[in-house]
């Protein structure tokens, strides 16, 4: 008999709890042994749960029975499940999590003391929901080297975005849609400022290319600044504004990035929408492959979180499992030395000069045009160009257009 | 120090040993342990190949050497792939196959004498190429009930729809167009004719549903009745047609069938093109995922044997491997006791008159229309209908119409 615990009975724990007792049967058959849920850690109190025996608030009590092999950490946030997780590791018990936010910032340290004491640390539900990314990464693909990893990793941005496109909302009529649905928080900034994309693209990308890549080093934009205009100029493009995570191997080192990008239509990223969240993988053997599916929910986490425990429960020690190291500073490159194109819209004093200006500076040009456009009003695309180049070049812009728009063209 | 043999040098074969290489460092460092191809079996000689010197022509070289714990089996077809592998098991060896047929065939066979004596039986390339599928269905599934499966499972078939579909080219140009892009064989029947995606989704089927499903149990259909008027009237209906695999579970048994089949363009499946493969995995708990990419290939379907490598030599035992159980006749339920929707094209006598009949016999229709339609030709989707009556209503309606399509319409 397996016994675990389950530290947290929010949305993703309750969730947790009822996959794990629908399919019990089903899971001990699978594991090989029968399976229960010794402890429900929550500092509320549950009376009216059929699981209301379970509940404690003590973490002591987990941390010190023998009895528990797995521990879910569903509770999220740094504060106190990094000191949980790092005790429980230290303790000799295996953990699962959905908590981004923890790997993103503790992963190396983690799975460094998971394999000291030979014990797990997975976390298939901290990036893309029920989508399957994590293990298929680390095992599948373990015969290529990964290039290349872009996502939509967020479905609250993504909603808001296909919105946007589709019925023609503004940002903020949108936004308070997707906070009525549920889908947003009322303070929505780790949505739609890009943090949370970033946790999730940091985790992807230290998994591929084997060292932590830190969230704080990562160039980080969100989708505020978007506005119709901008949607429209991207469809006459032929594409979908879209809010990508990448990461790209360049010699030894990662460029990694969150930020909004023009999307062509030919890519199976633009046609993502709602709150759905693909990632595609880009191998050396295998070309593109995409995971697609609900990137969010209850019950999409709930089911990872149990796979992961059973995984953790099947596999009793640490030699076949996700790693990777700690990494210094320089494994991020800095975003200023990257190339993109980029996607501009200006308000000019005098278009053609404008026009003139920025030729000059960016390349030849690929001119767009939308419905209802300004007289005054200039878009276009670039060539691929040095990212602190342009900053400066937009500086210089400047003084005879007015900024409206920048946006990235991203080849996915 | 790990040796392993591959067996059969055609396309896979010469991918996988190449990929093998390519990553060898980094596979080794994978397994934490040294790792080598020690022989290659194959009838021909290849005297200018780098690993001359791996070339063997008798099999018993690898069953009887001791060294051997992991072969890959890349030969394809029944004979003698399936003795190999079955006298490989029983020697308590470890196989990975890329071919579909055996699995397809003697899946329950093979993973029983596999789990009997302690090894492991890996197939991940047999379904979807580089698409990682199997391992995630088996794994990070694992806490949910799979429902569904659908697949865009054959890219051959695939690139002959899209011609049809985006550059209205008939079947038989567009077939010889894949034929001379080497994407068809000379004899296309396997692709075509729906063999090559029953087997795969029978695989897939047998691993969701726990119990093995038989290719022959399968009703199994291909597209070379396919015309442009038909695609022209999906078009118009506002979807595409897919030749599509699917496995559903009713009760206790199993629904599966492969088909062409209208598939809205509001469906992820939708979009899929050229010689792409997608999955469509429908989960109690995820929801709908789906797993896009490359069906095949030298390197792709290579890389899923790799890992697969990697895989069977790090797991040395077979304690947490893939299973299903052989199964009664019985378990797959007989495609006349289905119900689907129907999409017909009709040349009428009375246009009117098989209208009424049809409506009397099919429910409420949905009546399509394209450019250039004949003033007799009459095209609709019907209700849900029991398969059996539909094959007895269109032979009724054959007394005053000439059936020139028949396509089921799928909801995925």
């Amino acid at each position: 008999m397996i016994k675990i615990a389950v530290m947290g009975y929010g949305v993703v724990g309750s969730g947790t709890v009822e996959v794990f007792y629908k399919n019990h049967s089903n899971i001990s058959a699978k594991i090989g042994d029968d399976i229960d849920i010794k402890y429900i850690l929550d500092l509320r109190d549950f009376d009216d749960s059929p699981y209301k025996d379970k509940f404690i608030k003590d973490f002591g009590l987990i941390l010190n029975d023998p009895e528990i092999s797995v521990v879910a950490e569903v509770i999220g946030g740094l504060n106190p499940a990094y000191n949980f997780v790092k005790s429980l590791l230290e303790a000799g018990k295996s953990v699962v999590t959905s908590n981004k936010e923890l790997v993103a910032e503790k992963g190396a340290e983690l799975l460094q003391i998971a394999r000291e004491k030979n014990v797990n640390f997975f976390f298939e539900a901290s990036v893309g929901g029920g989508i399957p990314i994590i293990r298929p990464l680390h095992h599948c693909l373990s015969a290529n080297e990964i290039d290349e990893i872009a996502g939509i990793l967020n479905g609250t941005t993504n909603f808001i975005l296909t919105k946007m496109i589709n019925d023609g909302m503004e940002f903020d009529d949108a936004l308070a849609l997707a906070q009525k649905l549920g889908y947003a928080e009322r303070d929505p900034s780790a949505d739609v400022d890009g943090h949370d994309a970033c946790r999730k693209i940091c985790i992807l990308a230290s998994l591929s290319f084997g060292k932590h890549i830190y969230p704080e080093k990562v160039h980080t934009e969100g989708i505020t600044k978007i506005t119709l205009q901008d949607v429209q100029y991207c469809s006459s493009f032929g594409g979908a504004v879209k809010l990508i995570g990448w990461a790209k191997k360049i010699d030894d080192k990662a460029a990694v990035m969150v930020c909004p990008a023009f999307i062509s239509n030919e890519s199976q990223l633009a046609s993502v929408n709602d709150v759905f969240n693909a990632i595609l993988v880009r191998g050396d053997a295998t070309g593109d492959v995409v995971f697609y599916g609900k990137g969010a929910g209850k019950l999409p986490t709930a089911s990872a979180v149990v796979s992961d425990i059973i995984m953790a429960a099947k596999m009793r020690d640490n030699s076949k499992s996700l790693y990777w190291n700690s990494s210094e500073d320089e494994f991020t490159v800095d975003h200023s030395t990257l190339y993109n194109k980029f996607y501009l819209r200006l308000i000019c004093k005098n278009k053609e000069k404008v026009l003139s200006i920025a030729e000059e500076m960016w390349g030849k040009l690929k001119i767009l045009h939308r419905e209802g456009e300004e007289d005054n009003e200039a878009a276009f695309i670039t060539d691929k160009i040095n990212e602190e180049k342009f900053k400066e070049d937009c500086r210089i812009i400047s003084g005879d257009a007015e900024i409206k728009g920048v946006i990235r063209v991203l080849d996915y």
